[in-house]
């Protein structure tokens, strides 16, 4: 692969003779609660599906995406994980030019470049939070975008963007025949999410796009899962004719109401973030050497204020792994994102960076 | 999906309410041996594996993937499935003209509108068993053609193409700037596997593209695994340069060495088509209704010669469900395809087959 995400432990455990098993991980995303045990159970009962060939449909999947999103069938184009969605957008909308936020995930970018689109940013700035400006994005909506890609939560600056604004903006594409494309995978971390997804907008604009995961929340990104939401037809029509078939795996394809009508598994996590996410970001405020950004999602972004510090290569010979974010557009060396984990490593995190930053 | 394939039980069960645990599918060629114990094993001991990203490189796969064929590592793309492989090849060779055979595997031309190629049909005859002619095919082989897709045994005629028209072939297409790309998908079942795969010239052939599935012969299609071989380092860097990341789960990334190294498994599965490839067909042709044509993989190949039976829909109320072959190029409504599954399901099957045509 061409671009460095986090969750790569086996490149790091590599380069520095540490086993993976070793490597706490604040690189990747993932929920800590782990794996839900009903899916567990789930996968071991039907293990024999592997032996058939996935519905290439994928209609169980899609009904239980529609149910829980409680939206049309329609609306739903099941995917190998958010990024087999995004690509397939990508090659559907075939922009001329689009505009990115700068900072935000990479593989968006990658999958513009595929279809050799023109990409033009959006500055996040460090004196505002890395909170985009409303007037100032509506300006930069000019009629010859053809795509404009948000992420919401922002990954990997944790800030979100209010739904009066997206509403606005969303209008705004309408209106100039600009595509929007937002990408809601850590949406369910968000705390009222359903005050900040653009789900309820699908119906009435066909410029609307949204990729959601399961990855994250439900601590699967070994199964690979997650899907579109789109009303434009043509669009959709479009992208099945593309598509391969069979890109979703046997036990992903039968998961959807196993995880989606875990209602403990949702409600203790979604209360765990509630709560340890004002912890971790208190903790991690108290520290001097750092600059933390609000955070909404399951993740914590912060610049590290002293320059000579690379706080990734201190951590990793105390077998932690964090996300250095010197790999995306508009970002220095001195940011990094890491993920809130179980409390105790959370722990061992924050006392590690205050050890590298006071006591080194 | 847009293209019909075997295998879609899902879609049969329902229009005809039917249970899917009810019909014998011999529409998906798929190993009766099942799935592998030690892969089933293997699943269930490393279950936490979905809460890790896969290695986006594969590295454990791509070693146990070359150790099996006894080539260099770099020659490996591993892939979602046989399909994945097939859409990036082509996608990276970019052919303004193809060369088909007619029939064959759907998915290549799938692949090549993709990209909006040129296809132009080799037509396989009746009347010479579906072989190609190598002369004749030789003679096809114009230079304004970017890529020949072959598919050896040829699926879903069952015929094999000799090693030694294959290497012409390569030559002739080396010669003239045409890429080759030949799907060795069912090859494990042939008798004598290393006498027709094209897998040793690779070293020496950069025009050549090798698919590979796990699929069939590890009893698998819901698990997503297969790969490409090449040499050419430029088309393997632009396949990278565009693949998404983790299309393969975490299951399928750790499975390598536990189906390649399962010699008992191989060897026991390779001993059952040996001699039930020999049976059925045998059986098939005692059939004064059909006109068989020699099978060498785990699938038979016939023509119904009784215009007015659609063996199909005649079978499907005795719950067995075959590949009608109306939607392939060059072949009429009279051709199908049958698995070869257990001896008893494939006893079944000739009864059936033998009351259709003589008792009905």
């Amino acid at each position: 692969m061409t671009i460095k995400h986090g969750g790569n432990i086996y490149e790091v455990a590599k380069k520095y003779g540490i086993s993976e098993g070793e490597i706490i991980d604040f690189s990747a995303n993932i929920n800590p609660l782990g794996i839900p045990n009903k899916l567990k159970a789930t996968i071991i009962s039907n293990i024999e599906a592997l032996k058939n060939y996935p519905d290439p449909d994928y209609k169980d999947l899609v009904t239980a995406i529609a149910k829980y999103n409680n939206i049309d069938e329609d609306f739903v184009i099941p995917g190998n994980g958010a990024t087999e969605i995004i690509f397939k957008i990508v090659e559907a909308i075939k922009p001329k030019k689009s505009l990115l936020l700068a900072p935000t995930f990479l593989e968006y970018e990658r999958a513009l470049k595929n279809v050799q689109s023109d990409v033009i940013y959006y500055l996040l700035n460090e004196s505002n939070g890395f909170n985009i400006d409303k007037n100032d994005l509506l300006e930069k909506l000019e009629d010859d975008i053809d795509l404009v890609v948000l992420c919401n939560p922002n990954n990997p600056t944790g800030q979100i963007i209010e739904k009066d604004t997206l509403v606005e903006i969303l209008i705004e594409c309408k209106n100039k025949g600009i595509s929007l494309m937002i990408d809601e995978a850590f949406i369910e971390f968000v705390d009222k999410e359903e005050e900040h997804s653009l789900i309820r907008c699908l119906a009435d604009f066909d410029n609307l796009f949204i990729i959601r995961a399961l990855t994250k929340f439900f601590a699967i990104p070994g199964l690979r899962i997650g899907y579109g939401l789109l009303s434009n037809k043509n669009i959709k029509k479009r992208i099945i004719n593309k598509k391969e078939p069979w890109t979703i795996n046997g036990f992903a394809a039968i998961c959807g109401d196993v995880l989606f009508e875990d209602y403990e598994y949702i409600k203790k996590s979604k209360e765990f973030f509630r709560v340890e996410r004002e912890n971790m970001y208190s903790e991690l405020k108290k520290l001097r050497g750092l600059k933390v950004f609000k955070p909404h999602a399951n993740y914590i972004f912060f610049k590290v204020l002293e320059e000579n510090i690379d706080l990734k290569d201190r951590l990793i010979c105390r077998k932690i792994l964090i996300r250095k974010c010197d790999n995306y557009v508009n970002l220095s060396n001195s940011f990094y994102r890491v993920a809130i984990k179980d409390k105790e490593s959370n722990a061992e995190l924050i006392k590690a960076i205050r050890e590298v930053l006071y006591e080194d």
